[in-house]
């Protein structure tokens, strides 16, 4: 038996916005990635971003037919992912596909059941699961110095209103924010959500109350009995406020707010210290690498615990579907078992 | 118009188990008060709780009638609250009343509505109203520091088991310890709570699976449109967790979690500082003080801000009403407005 | 052999102003104590105190001659601690003396060498020893945590300068304020300062700039090969900061800043926490009485721990001593070994 | 008046080493300057860090004659610094050099003497000016947040022993390790320091006790006024400490330890957060790249605040000569004012 040797990973990325300028950045600093192509509906778009990584511009065609690329990176707008998600794994590429699938979960569950069987590796953009302290976290209470898992604390607090325009095709705080946390809640516990019961408010922008909210509360009783919670937020007046605390019969362990570095001042009554991080997008920027470089490792081989695969974004999705509903009727909900 | 002098207010005490003998030093050290009489169905015990204060042993009917008392404190056991509230009402004595009037809230609002016309002054056993820095962010917020509430985080996690015979006769969880936060949350916020849902599990103690829970997560909504959430537990293995946050349009609150003071280990990898309170008693013991004191200046003619009345009690009681329906039907449960 | 029953110990307090005021609600609260008699040469104050008290008011011949006496604790002026001391010894009362026994070294030494070989219990006012977490610092250093001592780190910061008129008496910020933190070093570490190197500055009263420091920073070498650092301030614009901290080699145990309980307010970049405490009065208020409980426990035949006696009280000025010289001379000092 | 276009500097690095490899890494990455040579006594090493940055591997020679190269970074080995710079600025090269500018402080005055005059870009290796917390403090003070300077406290603890080879010729603690907080002294509070007194012990490494301590405390005395205590160590067993605090009269800033993000654990009495950083490199490695873009921007014309020019390297190595000589002499010791 030989080991296998990693080889190069000829990438293409499909979607080159805000997100998908991000994963560039990555796709051309990792070591085993070759950043060879860049495709976006805007050709302009794609020809700046491929010169400014040393990639080329093309089509998705020519991506997805070349014999030099060997995966893709799907960061384009949500109603196009499910799409190319089957069409890249049909073509034998290996996809990082941002989540969600698809916006229904019905049309996920369908493109899911079709390519699964394909056995091409692929991953959902759950990146928040490769947060340092949030992988800490796991690996202490995996490793059982907590016990059993008895009560979850996340809160997800956003700190800057996204443009109306976003929100409107969002799919909801559900399924755009709190996915994150239904996943990550998955991940940590290795346990399954049952029931949950939200309410949800527009507080800090009214003027989406007839389609979704910026504030809500959840609860949740996983499968093996224990309870969470969850808050989200579409703005805080604090900075970038996300927090996940296990407790469990023997002790807590949390993965708390992250204030950044800075000169305290001690003054009159009071000790002022640095805040939390401005944004979502300082905290969780190397997320993005270290979910690229994992995957890129399963690629070549490597046994990689926590990889998102396309059963994760289907499970996040149904608890997000469940939140979605106990939010609109006001009453628990079910999750459906995927 | 001559200024009113404060008198000494001359107590008896009812009842002399633990929370009485709290009681006791403290009605014992405040300088305006003169602790006279303890009465306890237990004579011994009534005697030598006399003896260590300096007071008389004597019976309730003693303590009603005589001229001599201006004011008792019931701290006997829960079902016969209602009754001795009655009577010492009646008997135009001022009470300070261990929390819950009564556990059957129908029973709490018959007593209430016979005794409020007589305009005895009455406060509730809400004492973790005068926690020091929940006063502070109560005063902060008030100030409009952080703008309208909007999310509202509670937890309230006891340390130690109670003895199953306790959770047998307390009324469970939700009357007995979450009602402490539902008053919390009315005073901080001055709002009511419109809806209440509320998951459970006895995860600490199954053999109360039956008739309690020991584990619940909480969400709120309230009438001017925040959203709040609560968790409790009957143990951990932390020490008692006791924090309250509130998150506003303009900023963030926060009563956290009270560590002991010590000596810091900084070693390896690790900085390891000294937990939490051991127990709810540590932190919450000076609160006792503050509140029989707060009492006795509002028997004084003095305006006291945020003292727990009759009123307080019966609607913390309703909350917790509700929250308890809503764990055992698993579903949301309005709040009834009192 | 039988257990020696503990006896209550009737004290006469010699002193009355503000730190005898201290002491004077110690002793009274203390329940193996009788406080019995006050003295001050100001009679009206004696007997203020006495009353508020329950003791008498009587005079200092009275408390030494009586039989009914078994203590007394010095709090009066400075210069008359030695006679005091001396003339209690003598007449075989046990005595809690305020530091320093005298500011003259000599004098204070030839006053200890006269009524050690008496062999009455006396104990020396570094209250300070009585910090709980200093103590918890002292334990867990002493049972080897962090190996040898190799940098200790000590600051000394009051947080509102003293009248003027204090200062002109007081002897200097080494003998008065340093004095304390000498030694908690020598108490600490178990170990003596051998040199002694000093630099200060009038920075916040340039008027006492002709006989006083109010900032100070100092370095020694102890005989077992540490190093260490002190500063002090006679005012900081944030509170009262005291702390110590021991690196040893195999780690650093840390007793720090001791901030009031409170909320915090996280708004915009920053956190604001509640600050230290105001004064150094709020911080070791408690110490008077757990020195003060540990001295009982000592005249009643019990091992306690730590208690500073004679020797230590001449063995922290004279580094005192030493400190003054460096900060007048403008060299390194050795500290004359008593 | 036209604005000056910033051009891309053509840089040569001198001496890859480990140091070097760090400064390689970022002249690579920065998009100002276009890394062109590697030069090293060692041509396999210069040929291997050229290759790995997509630069050339060449001589000393060919950096400085070359009309290609326009600046050039000296990482050699310290007894070269002198020889390098001089000859680097004489052709006419900016030169980033790394400190000192030579062991003996003579010799550096002498070259510094004779290349001031041409007026070349030229600036020291004081990177931790560059510390993004120590700029907040200086900004803040400089702002007069916090009044006039009075005590600076800094704590300078290297985590793990360097090599007894490297101690061999480092130059001792004081011109090694100290001198960059000398450096940071002055240009935090834009003062000289006047006097220093120095106290130092082996005790880590009691084999380099002949010639140099790994273990010291300083005392010193600025032109202004204010007073400031250093403590430098070779090693802790709790990861790399660096803290600067300034007390003014109105206020503390503190630039503090710096803890890894990660999991908390909350058990038992005790609360254990992840420790600080491993090494001193972990925790200022970006102050490389911060210090060398600001170098660049002072290249291109920019006004740039704080940059090391070599006046500072002369001044922080006078401060370490005054203190190497406190410490072998046993006494203060004035600082020589350049």
């Amino acid at each position: 038996m030989e080991k296998k040797m990693a080889s190069v990973q000829r990438f293409a990325l499909l979607g080159s916005g805000f997100i998908g300028q991000v994963h560039a950045a990555n796709l051309a600093a990792h070591p085993g990635i070759s950043f060879d192509l860049v495709c976006d509906l805007d050709p302009t778009r794609a020809a700046q971003v491929a010169q400014q990584f040393g990639a080329q511009a093309g089509s998705v065609e020519q991506a997805l037919r070349s014999d030099a690329i060997d995966a893709v990176l799907i960061a384009t707008a949500t109603p196009t992912h499910a799409d190319l998600l089957e069409q890249a794994v049909r073509a034998g590429k290996a996809v990082y596909c941002e989540k969600p699938i698809d916006l229904s979960l019905a049309r996920a569950r369908d493109v899911v059941k079709r390519i699964s069987p394909l056995s091409v590796p692929v991953t959902v953009g759950f990146n928040r699961r490769f947060d340092h302290s949030h992988q800490q976290l796991k690996a202490r209470f995996k490793a059982g110095v907590i016990g059993q898992a008895e009560l979850i604390q996340m809160v997800c607090r956003a700190s800057e209103l996204p443009p109306l325009s976003y929100l409107q095709s969002s799919g909801g705080q559900m399924r755009d924010q709190a996915i994150h946390f239904f996943d990550l809640l998955r991940w940590l516990t290795e346990d399954e959500v049952e029931t949950v019961g939200a309410m949800g408010a527009a507080l800090a922008m009214p003027e989406i109350k007839a389609f979704d909210v910026d504030t809500s509360v959840l609860i949740m009783r996983l499968r093996q009995g224990a309870l969470a919670q969850l808050d989200n937020t579409r703005r805080t007046a604090y900075g970038y406020d996300e927090r996940i605390s296990i407790m469990g019969s023997e002790g807590m362990l949390a993965s708390d707010s992250q204030a950044v570095r800075g000169a305290t001042l001690w003054q009159g009554q009071n000790i002022t210290q640095p805040g939390l991080y401005a944004d979502w997008f300082s905290r969780v920027r190397e997320t993005y690498y270290t979910h690229l470089d994992a995957f890129v490792r399963h690629i070549n081989g490597e046994e990689v615990q926590g990889l998102p695969g396309l059963i994760d974004g289907l499970r996040a999705q149904a608890i997000a579907e469940a939140a979605q509903l106990s939010l609109t009727r006001g009453e628990f909900v079910h999750v459906e078992q995927i």
